[in-house]
């Protein structure tokens, strides 16, 4: 993976056969970006993709092992269990522009990985919520 | 709904059972947000979505009650008749990665809502432009 | 095309009938903006679309004549030969919401088209990798 210092935080472009989501959570690790904006574009492989159950509360996964485009990845950093927990959704596309979409687990670049990772002060946390199955972001005040 | 002041913005978490729409655009209303870029991801349902017919100047609309995925969220917060209102596009996904999308009017929180918003120093605001048939943006100045 | 200066960058409002991709890049060039990310949505019509085959390491492409709603413009802007090269890609939604996705090349605003652009001081350019077969990012630094 390549980058570059911008304000408030990195050009990042993860090169062909790395792991995007595993090079980025360790390249945050690595530099102590505990919150973040994610966004990105791209060509991915062998992706690791789902949805979340919302009565059986747990995620559905598939596997897409071919190249597709990515034409949409939008997530972001908080800390999970003390480290950096990277929560991404994509949309992906064939040659025929048809197009997939879901919670990414992993996926492969296949030829480049494009991404803008900005950094944020935040104490923002996840912790488990169990009405909802998932560990959930924490902020500091509530609005209603 | 949740929320943590960030550099020029906020990260918001729109809870489960919330409107997003209502909830966000009341969120501007109430922290002064006139002007801002929005950004974000989820698991909605209920969900207000539709295009805009260019010749009928009209939008159509579809309800989807279920469960989607929010794999992407796109729009800005510009002022209409004194007010923040929010514009904004998605894409969502089922459990079997098909995805659907357009101009979303409202969707109640299925999981969570995670958002950015990014607030921006602008004149901007949305006057009526007959030709397009939309509230459409002014912004100060013009480039050919 | 109207704008606006925010921070770190601008709002911009492509117009009906105006091509994004050479109205932007054009901005761009005009501004001194050779770095920056991309981001918007809208309706455009008159689209030539694509994907990567990093087998035969060329584009394959398609052309969209009608209107779609622009449900997500992601990229960004890079040096390529010296000047300012937008890296696009879209997801487009009708009026049923199928959607399409894919490298954009060019579309024609067809309602309205409203990004964010925010400029990084940065050195990326783009150089030739020919093992990827694309102009790719060249950043300061690298991470494993």
């Amino acid at each position: 993976m390549q980058y570059e210092r911008i304000e408030r935080g990195y050009m990042a472009y993860v090169e062909k056969g790395e792991k995007m989501m595993s090079t980025l959570t360790r390249f945050c690790a690595a530099n102590d970006i505990l919150n973040a904006q994610l966004s990105g574009i791209g060509a991915v492989k062998s992706i690791e993709i789902g949805a979340y159950d919302t009565e059986k509360k747990e995620y559905v996964r598939h596997v897409l092992p071919d190249v597709w485009e990515l034409v949409s990845c939008q997530g972001n950093v908080v800390l999970k269990d003390g480290l950096p927990f990277i929560h991404a959704h994509v949309t992906l596309s064939d040659h025929d522009l048809n197009t997939k979409g879901g919670h990414l687990f992993e996926a492969t670049v296949a030829a480049v990985g494009e991404f803008f990772l900005r950094r944020e002060d935040s104490t923002a946390l996840r912790e488990l919520n169990p009405d909802v199955g998932l560990p959930c972001m924490c902020l500091e005040k509530t609005f209603q």
